[in-house]
């Protein structure tokens, strides 16, 4: 392979993944075989692909489907390619080295176009009439979907249910860009950082989109110097991550947050928090729920008395935060073993993380031996007191529980944490697998994470993070924060299965009033008549064809759940009258023309409430 | 510079676009001079940064500005970085090559770190306490903003009349990714497609972000095999252009979409979409407009009775496009001299752009010598006539206005377009800039073209597209569409400047009250009252402090537009009752504790309507 063949092989490259388009086929396999011992002075298009195919096992290469598509659209570089790949598999030495891996694979590359096969995959489609054409495989990217109406619909209701609590607590709502600069985004999710998506390097500014809302909001508190604010955010945020779609796990995926910043009393805007996450869940009817509150202070403070030195704190943590997915025996041992602690200091912890309860947890671990002189401990355990008393008058506190195993993944943290979780098995959910496979997934499907609550069901999440803002200020000035983020994809899921058990049809459309026609030559009387109505507000639609059969606009009525039928014919229109049909009912009344609007304005209501 | 030193630059540039930060500095100037002759053979951070440098005259790389702050955060790194510039500026022998072309600005480069000036520009904020900490600019990337509270709630104002008219028109909502597999833009956007926001390639998929909604729209309609529908999209949208933000154009900015796709009676639904204009803009109540309409296949008929050959039907129609910004005088020397149209051809095709009206102007060509027998100018002006006839019955004609100079951008347009312009000069628009050198700016600064309308004023756009979704299908099946775009971010900064030149004061939470406490010790009644008040669907707030001063709470109601405060003190705690003041009339009443929520459900409608 020569010079002249790495340009077309770059050009074919500079505007998609693999040879063949978006998805890698055997003739990568063919082709990098021929180029390994050219590399690395290769242009810029094929590093970066090459960099791909040796991410790859030979094995991997060799079993990459067939594609005897030429394609990349432009003729000219089609010829070329067509070339390139004839003399790869001709003299394609590597692929008898590695061929004693090989499955059926045929060891050539057809170029014939006889076999004219689709790659796309079940529910994809592909296009190209014919085998010159581009097979541009039609797909959204990976991890991500469209929505279609009915779930926009869904949407629209889960939002406006969560912005009524958000607006009962005084938020203002600001939005930020879906790109930061790369440099805001440093430093901020530790090794998660590799699921950030970075925008191609285009000129100036090393950009990366949105990994969730909280880092945006801190940098937002931080650049206009604001003291204090109750701000909501409703926006989705992209994490590079294997997503397992089905499950309502995304790399796009709306977050849903309400933050609290700002020098406050102590555990007020805690309260507050919790008191959202028990409003939203109560509002949005999915059944019960738990709320599980703990403290990194408390924890700390834990870990100090049972004899953890402070240098281990943040590892201890996070093994702690494993307790929700493996049996103690399996945290004790990753503590000893991987962390190195001693063992009675590992079964000293053992017998805290597994108390829960309210004030009567409290009660117990003021008056424990180990934690009556450890200050952090004694101020968390104030605190937490504090919160349920504030819980308990803002009658939020019947799905309260503190739970020391609760822990939490981020290091940003800073006081209570607190999670919700749906309980198991109603409505379905979670029924197609146990907490155990569930959570272990977790990890590399990331949706469900952190801010989004890391456990089963875990439906939101959050704490106090009151460092964060000042990574962002010159003068390192703080500003307190403490906050929630719903997990709203997950709500999403749910209430779409609770709509479909329920048998009830999403209206995707709210149109109120179909006008029809009887017979032919009605179409200006129809056109007229919604003119008439959406002057007065009321959504009006009429079909948009010349003479519909009246039975077919009816049935449309129907099946789109329009409430009311407004039919004119010949006789009507000389009359001056229309009739009136309630869908439902399939009751006809004649109104006057000219009183239609005040009749629908009085019918309307009543059945729109339906 | 030795591999070590490339290496060092590598790591810098690996997260930061320049040595010191987003901005390029003299320091990149002298690095880049020390490192010339060592490309290609370099990292590919530090070729992706020479590549911004050598896009740079040395002219202008001369003339960056000096930053005196080492900075990359790692120590290790920033010590290496020192010594890597030290060396560069000592042997720094290319400077001596440009220096006579610099201008006042030191060839070397001062380390010493007793100059810690900001970089920042005025509004930004920059990080760092020490001249070794990251000097991080804080910022929003380039072309993009925040919006704050008062601009979200002018937003959500605007957003909610447009989906009035929308929903009035049974439309549906779909939502797709942010990005697109690159492919599926590829083709669609002509020279503009170097706009486009590419993502890096991290693994598979070449991905970009969105350049408009029709596209994404013209590939959900062909994938999910859709026959017909109605939709409405509202969503940002990525263009990689020159910004222009004091104008309201902006890198990321709102389309707000309205598409009927389907196969429906000739202009029925091209009449909806000018119906659509009508109504928004009449809605928005942004003073006079017009909307002006012509026929892609009018303009093509009068180009071919002209003599225009048939393959210079596009470029000619380009040139039309320009007659909003510049003379016929200059049109005609661009079709003359530029696309080689003979004089005698380009002075018939003058005669008919001048020409605009109703059906007069119809009436005048149905009757013209040369479109007498030309079939396509005959068939739009039937269709012209049609959705005349059409927009007098939906009563949506009074602003429309048939232009023949229309021609709008795009390609894609294969019947009908318009675009509906502000009157200028209304509410103190334009008033910043003529016609003229608005228009001339559009091309480089793109948010205003195409789909949102490429005139002076011009806040939507739109047409007839009946082949794009067939570029999408593989049996080229396709799906006649006609839609319209509005260009939102100008019809809010239209709105926020009227909101502020009559005065009002953007609220932009909704609490409809405020609960406070005379005297201390009252924050558990105010908590308990927030509850009461919250299971009514009552939006109340309290102070989060524990014993706010009583006039700073009443203050903070005036001050908020909060309508009603609720107070307690000791007495009314003890007699269970409650003081209902009005924030506007500074009236109050006592009112029982227990009658509270009905007295506030009958009162706050009424309030809230001010």
């Amino acid at each position: 392979m020569d010079c002249k063949d790495l340009a077309v092989l770059d050009a074919v490259l500079s505007s998609q993944a693999f040879i063949f388009g978006s998805e890698a086929t055997f003739a990568d396999s063919l082709v990098y075989s021929a180029l390994t011992d050219k590399l690395p002075n290769t242009p810029a298009n094929v590093v970066r692909w090459a960099q791909h195919m040796a991410a790859l096992s030979p094995q991997q290469r060799q079993a990459l489907p067939q594609n005897t598509n030429l394609a990349c659209g432009q003729t000219q570089i089609d010829g070329k390619l067509s070339l390139l790949l004839q003399k790869t598999s001709i003299d394609g030495h590597s692929i008898s080295e590695n061929s004693r891996n090989a499955s059926s694979i045929p060891p050539t590359l057809s170029l014939s176009p006889k076999k004219c096969a689709s790659p796309a995959r079940p529910g994809q489609k592909s296009i190209g009439s014919n085998c010159k054409g581009t097979k541009l495989i039609l797909k959204t990217p990976k991890g991500t979907r469209d929505y279609h109406p009915p779930e926009m619909t869904v949407r629209r209701k889960v939002f406006d249910k969560i912005l009524d609590v958000f607006h009962m607590h005084g938020a203002v709502e600001i939005e930020t860009p879906v790109f930061e600069l790369k440099e805001v985004l440093t430093g901020k999710y530790g090794e998660d950082s590799k699921l950030i998506y970075d925008l191609e390097d285009q000129g100036g500014e090393i950009l990366s989109l949105r990994y969730d809302l909280t880092v945006p909001f801190a940098r937002y508190v931080a650049q206009n110097r604001i003291g204090n604010i109750s701000r909501y955010h409703i926006a989705r945020v992209y994490r590079r991550d294997n997503p397992a779609m089905t499950k309502g796990r995304y790399r796009e995926f709306y977050q849903c947050d309400f933050d609290i910043a700002g020098s406050y009393d102590q555990m007020l805007p805690d309260a507050e928090c919790v008191q959202v996450i028990h409003q939203v869940l109560s509002s949005l009817d999915l059944g019960d729920f738990v709320i599980k509150v703990n403290h990194r202070k408390l924890l700390d403070g834990v870990f100090g008395a049972c004899g953890v030195p402070s240098d281990k704190f943040r590892p201890i943590c996070s093994a702690v935060d494993k307790l929700d997915k493996s049996p103690w025996s399996e945290v004790r041992r990753e503590m000893v073993d991987e962390k190195g602690l001693e063992a009675d200091v590992a079964d000293r912890i053992g017998e805290y993380v597994k108390l829960n309860g309210k004030q009567d947890m409290l009660d117990a671990l003021k008056s424990d031996e180990r934690l009556k002189n450890n200050e952090d401990a004694q101020a968390a355990i104030k605190e937490l007191e504090l919160l349920l008393h504030y819980t308990s008058l803002l009658e939020c506190d019947a799905s309260l529980l503190l739970d020391m195993s609760l822990a939490r993944g981020l290091d940003y943290y800073t006081g209570v944490i607190y999670e919700a979780i749906l309980k198991e098995n109603q409505n379905g959910e979670d029924a197609d697998s146990g907490p155990t496979s569930k959570k272990i997934k977790k990890k590399q499907e990331g949706e469900e994470e952190d801010e989004e609550g890391g456990a089963v069901g875990s439906v939101a999440g959050g704490g106090r993070y009151d460092n964060l803002v000042g990574m962002f200020d010159a003068k390192k000035r703080t500003v307190p924060c403490v906050g929630v983020s719903f997990g709203i994809e997950r709500l999403f899921t749910i209430q779409e299965r609770k709509i479909r058990q329920q048998g009830i049809k999403i209206r995707s459309s709210c149109t109120s009033v179909l006008v029809v026609g009887a017979g032919k030559g009605m179409l200006e009387p129809r056109l007229a008549l919604c003119a008439l109505l959406h002057k007065s507000g009321i959504r009006a639609e009429t079909s948009r064809k010349m003479n519909p059969k009246f039975l077919g606009q009816l049935q449309h009525a129907e099946e789109h759940g329009i409430p009311v039928v407004v039919g004119v014919g010949e006789s009507e229109v000389q009359e001056g009258v229309v009739n009136v049909r309630c869908t439902a009912t399939r009751q006809e009344t004649q109104v006057p023309r000219v009183q239609l609007v005040a009749h629908l304005q009085q019918l309307l209501p009543t059945l729109e409430k339906l």
